[in-house]
């Protein structure tokens, strides 16, 4: 019995026609020759599309009307690797492609139904075959993690690297990373490399590419094209913007937050449009000043994660914030409620942390909206305790550059004069 | 040289018309007789209103064009208060009107400029006249707290209030509460007084009721309506809905959030629409469902805060964590990223707090989606340390419904089965 799971319509009729099934090995000719075996599909499949698994693991989605020829090869066959590839054209600007990990670089595990790593980056290049003709890619995988697995050290990682290329001859760099803390290492990049020449784009996909929803090809299209055009430099976060096909929000890498956990436009620039959208191949552009305050490229890339993220709530035990004080902590980041405030119950505490020389920055868990300590007395109270108002900066965003902050300074005073400067658009008027 | 900050056009001429200015004592007579001071007017004053003060320290905002007879005073005359009393009219229905403190009892210290609570429900009630029009509102004052301020103990006074009204004969119940936290608030009485058999309205103001564009007549305009012409039972927030100034928003309690520090419109019911909008005094129901999802009314009002929100971050310190199991913490609500992740740097003190007994759930500081744990291996990996997803349960609700279920269980299984259990709409399809 032939399996067809999930094909429908042209793309059924098309399998059948062929005489080929889900399992079946074949070699299919579009532009380029791609040898696999034909995949089930899942989720909202369309008619007009046939998944296979390369060799190389990864899954490719190819349009029915764009196949030029189909082989159907005997099951047992070792199918050899024949990767595609692509001519350079030298007319053409250069683009680093740098794989990290995430679902961008991700297949569908058909045994479990998991999604796991493991596409590099150069076959990452490959199966978008609209990237050739914008850039010649070079491409290199730094190291393969889930984006919740990304720690800090993978951000001095992914920073040294980016150091070596400060002076290369790309027109920009594109960074295929999870989606989960993509706008974390973003900030991180923003501040360690401020001033950084060319422009950074970081990509991640929310579904995984061989979804017929995916939006990995989308993505890398138009965040290598923003790379192409664009006069800017700075740290983008370049996803999907809307419901539709055609639109990839470019976002401030130090402004941006994942908003959904699953919806294909779940990132969303905090309190104004994205500094441009790339629609059916224009660029629209919102950004209205430089991103790096600061002109010139000199990278500080030390951190300390001795930082809490303290989340203010009705019931939040002093006696926690007392372990944070003892365990050595050297700055505190609060999201406090509405304007930035947080409960009298804490004022003991807080006050013995700012007598211990600890930074204290407030943010907002509102998320939106600009922190305001001098409209309620309480507010007052705590600009007495020492509590420094962090604007409108987004509580992920202060936690890492409060890291940050710590690594390159000398003592307290420095922590905060850097933590109220605007490195790289992390505060906005 | 008399001062006439902050009016213009047809209200400057109304001052000068009559000879007063700010500072100036008066008794205006509109449908009620205010004796008190005239105020400078702030932000975008509009050219309609007068401010004065009354003897209160309440502020109150009248319509110049309602004003029927405006009398100067001699400015060293103790003005006598005249609380403006309203007639009952027996043929409306009647609403109680709790004040716990907040901007909507609030008035702005108009030297040091920043806002104080001071009013009661009393005055609050007189001071808009157009709700005695509207249904009869007996008023009692609990506490006047700003609510960063507000604890569980205070939830507790509340409900243990509530509690008495259960089957009184009024319409419904409003309680003006600070808007930092009357989400949570609204969380627990939803979980603690489920089934409740008339309609609570949380209402607060984002502006003081003293300012030209505070919201807080609106509100409570819009939520006596609410709460005498709504079929429903269901514990309401009940907030300015976007700029205009005719639209009120009625959330469900346990899926509403602050989601701006300062805007008028800042709460929103997350992942849908609000479930009703008064607009132009008429109610628009989106409310598909019924919101307790238990009918019948047991209170259990017993709460435990040994309940820790942890928001999961690269860089986050395992240690952190085991000093939250050795402080005794019975359950850990963890914002984890995307759809439901922690680093798996954290793994193995999380496999100790799950061995310990320790309730652990995953929710997303995405805020906004379901989180969603079979989707990535890593997540497989978390299912099997023992992290229950909480679906689409927003973070602060889940903490709320966490400290709630541990009260109100024997053990650990019981706090499972509460947490799954859709109680008041906390989770959604």
């Amino acid at each position: 019995m032939p399996e067809y799971t999930g094909y429908v319509g042209k793309s059924l009729e098309f399998l059948k026609t062929n005489n080929v099934a889900v399992g079946s090995s074949v070699k299919i000719q579009t532009d380029l020759i791609y040898p696999g075996i034909i995949m089930p599909r899942y989720e909202h499949a369309d008619e007009n599309h046939v998944v296979i698994k390369l060799n190389s693991g990864y899954n490719v989605g190819l349009e029915i009307d764009q196949i030029k020829k189909i082989e159907k090869l005997p099951t047992n066959e070792k199918i050899i690797e024949e990767q595609p590839r692509l001519e350079k054209n030298s007319s053409l600007p250069k683009i680093l492609l740098l794989s990290t990990g995430g679902t961008i670089a991700s297949k569908v595990d058909y045994r479990t139904g998991a999604v796991t790593p493991i596409l590099t980056a150069d076959e990452l290049n490959s199966s978008v075959p609209e990237l050739a003709k914008m850039a010649n890619i070079d491409t290199e995988m730094l190291f393969a993690e889930y984006s919740e697995n990304i720690t800090p050290d993978h951000w001095l990682q992914i920073s040294k690297k980016l150091e070596e290329f400060s002076s290369s001859d790309y027109k920009g760099i594109i960074i295929a990373h999870g989606t989960d803390t993509m706008h974390y290492t973003s900030s991180f990049l923003s501040f360690a490399l401020a001033g950084y020449p060319i422009p950074i784009a970081i990509v991640g996909s929310q579904r995984s590419s061989d979804r017929a929803s995916s939006d990995a090809a989308i993505n890398l299209i138009g965040a290598t094209q923003f790379l192409v055009e664009s006069k800017t430099n700075g740290v983008f976060v370049i996803m999907h913007h809307d419901e539709s096909d055609e639109t990839v929000a470019c976002h401030f890498g130090t402004r941006v937050r994942k908003n959904h956990t699953s919806k294909r436009n779940a990132f969303q620039t905090i309190g104004d449009d994205p500094a441009y959208i790339i629609i059916n191949d224009k660029i629209l552009q919102n950004q209205k000043d430089e991103y790096f305050k600061k002109k010139e490229f000199k990278p500080k890339t030390n951190l300390d994660t001795k930082v809490a993220l303290v989340k203010y709530h009705p019931g939040y035990d002093p006696n926690l914030l007392e372990k944070i004080i003892e365990m050595g902590y050297r700055a505190i980041i609060f999201e406090g409620t509405g304007l930035g405030h947080i409960g009298n119950t804490i004022y003991d505490v807080v006050k013995k942390a700012n007598e211990k020389g600890i930074f204290l920055g407030m943010t907002s868990q509102c998320i939106d909206g600009r922190v305001r300590m001098t409209v309620y007395e309480s507010g007052r109270d705590l600009l007495d305790l020492g509590i420094i108002p962090l604007e409108n900066m987004i509580p992920e965003v202060a936690l890492v550059k409060a890291m940050w902050a710590l690594g390159n300074s000398k003592d307290i005073e420095g922590v905060k004069e850097l933590m109220l400067e605007n490195i790289a658009s992390e505060m906005s008027h």
